[in-house]
């Protein structure tokens, strides 16, 4: 078996290769914005999609295409997203497909597209079609990859985790892209996740969608909800072994490490938040039920009242008992019980003494947390989010212009 | 009649007095922090209030007393929330109660109690009594106690109208404070109104639940929700003249006018919304009906994507159009069209060719708007919001610290 660094992402696992080009599609036209993963060997394959009723063109398509439960390739580009496009946009996604089937020989109906960047503004087709034709994949192209499908990102996010599942040992890799326009309602972003394990279809999918819950869709940047957000997950069996299903050998390993997958790219994203500087752990507990406690750290982690509390080293801790009560979540003030970091805040409805100093500092870490204990039942859940910074409000005034 | 001034917001029409006084609530102890307004003799009232499961204490109280129908007085505090507080919260907002009725000899239960400020934090209560002690009362007194209830707000908010309604002559004038925690769901700031008009108890609480609904529910600065929000009404039939009820003669007059004054206090409002340059207004027209309208328009006009680019004069018009994909309204895009001002940006699917210079100036006026036209129904509705600027993040980031 090939030896290959588990530092990349997309191509870490066996029989995946990745490659990209800068074919002017930013502005910038040195800059890397068409890139493809091709996996040797059609791959199960599983997604989940925004539920945005403005649905980008890429995003119809590919979610008509998972639904064969089979893939080889998906073509990415970032700095336009063929979204707001017309009837036009559509075949210029089902052109982008056909061109990669084309120059790697490929059933087109396994071609995969997904998009990224500005709205409303139809695709250089010519530039794209270029682009394909000079596209070289290699197994190294993992990095290469993950730096093409960034937009307004500043670094590249991607992952990988080696584990004995069942009977082999497999690898899930991913990447992952966004840093604006991110909110939990479903995937949020464009991520992309590898495996050379062996999985049936249904629970890949199942799978898939369960991780998503816990990791992309408990992040929010700045409420948001794109208009192009796309998960997929390509897993091709080059790992060998049995082939992974509910209930057998190796399913909740699996399960396991595609969620830990999924929750290391999501916490990159938030950290990589437009102009963010701390990441922010809204663990909620003692709520009503799980639900309950996905609704009050959701809506906290949305709050741009909290995030900007955070960047101002604020301890301004009721902006966030003001968020649960308005989360939707039960709330009983009286009962509730508030921590930053270790230091409680607030309990039985009233505030305790704390060294403002302290507190302040905590909320200057790279990473801080909030626990919110409500107090009512056995609900649990997490969610994450940054500060908001004067750098948000610049970097999307200007996005466009 | 004595001779009172449109200017003077709650003491414009007759029978109404109001005062302040800086106690030290506030840490800047010159600014006036500590307000009354009083009604000689009692007035019917109505109320609307926060939806907040964490309701602070003075909304616990006057939400108890507003349901007898009958108010003479309102004291107000800025600076300090009361929320987040306890028991002794409640406590204290009863006693300031107390204080003004004993001041004014009135019946205590007539006294209603609003606080904002910062949460979490003790009402200095010796400074409030005190004050309460000083306040001196006078029909020039509304621009005094308009003052009084800012907190961020960079200017005070008032207005009124004089109307021939029924057989008399009323008028009903308003002060509101609010320029961040505003978001439409109830009454998302403080706001006062009053009338001399003589109007039933059921009617004057229905018409201010309308007029809420079309105005202050219809502003957002930045989705958060306050503990504190409450609009109150006091009508103390001054002006003479039938009592004004539902179906009866001026009843549809009455309600035109309350609606116009909560449209322009809430209007003002959003205009002096925390760093806020532009004034915009969402409409949203065609939507399958009215309930899916105010959806599209209170979501967009939430958009922290949208109020940036605005804020950058980006004419960036797919997040207007990704807002209301994903605010829970009917949307098929082929169907829907979008204007700035009177420059068609979008439709049947597609971004229509436009002057960005020109577009890029109609953003960067004092007040511009965005037309959403779904093509589905007969729906509409108007909300309004204002752009996002770093002034938002300085603000907020600054505020208890």
């Amino acid at each position: 078996m090939e030896q290959r660094s588990l530092d990349q992402g997309v191509t870490a696992a066996q029989g995946f290769e990745a490659g990209a080009v800068a074919c002017g599609i930013k502005e910038v036209s040195s800059k890397l914005d068409l890139a493809v993963l091709l996996s040797i060997g059609p791959a199960t394959v599983a997604g989940v999609f925004t539920q945005n009723l403005a649905a980008a063109a890429p995003v119809k398509l590919t979610r008509e295409r998972v639904r064969a439960g089979k893939a080889s390739a998906i073509v990415v580009n970032s700095g336009n997203a063929n979204a707001c496009t017309g009837s036009q946009g559509y075949d210029d996604a089902k052109r982008m497909a056909r061109a990669v089937a084309e120059r790697f020989s490929l059933p087109e109906a396994g071609v995969l597209v997904c998009s990224t960047g500005v709205i409303g503004v139809p695709m250089p087709m010519d530039r794209v079609i270029d682009g394909i034709g000079r596209v070289a994949l290699a197994p190294e192209g993992g990095d290469e990859f993950a730096h093409a499908i960034m937009t307004t990102d500043t670094r590249m996010k991607t992952c990988c985790v080696e584990r004995s599942v069942g009977d082999a040992i497999v690898r899930i890799g991913g990447a992952a892209k966004g840093s604006g326009m991110i909110h939990p309602n479903m995937a949020t972003l464009l991520g992309f996740i590898t495996t050379d394990a062996r999985v049936s279809p249904a629970f890949l999918q199942a799978t898939l969608r369960s991780a998503a819950d816990r990791s992309f869709n408990m992040i929010s940047v700045d409420g948001d909800t794109s208009t192009n957000d796309t998960l997929l997950v390509l897993a091709n069996g080059a790992a060998g072994g049995s082939e992974i299903d509910f209930g057998g050998a190796g399913a909740d390993d699996f399960a396991g490490a595609l969620a830990e997958v999924c929750t290391d790219l999501a916490k990159q994203l938030v950290q990589d938040g437009e102009g963010a500087r701390t990441l922010i752990e809204i663990r909620v507990q003692g709520a009503r039920d799980d639900a309950d406690a996905r609704r009050a750290a959701r809506v906290i982690s949305a709050s741009n009242l909290v995030k900007t509390a955070v960047f101002g080293g604020d301890p301004n801790w009721g902006r966030v008992i003001c968020a649960a009560g308005y989360s939707g979540a039960a709330l009983e003030v009286d009962r509730a019980t508030l921590w930053l970091g270790d230091v409680c805040l607030f309990r039985a409805g009233v505030g305790l003494p704390y060294s403002r100093e302290f507190a302040s500092e905590l909320l200057r870490r790279p990473r801080t947390s909030f626990t919110l204990d409500l107090g009512l039942g056995e609900g649990a859940a997490v969610a994450w989010t940054c500060d908001m910074s004067y750098d948000y409000v610049r970097i999307n005034g200007e996005y466009t212009t």
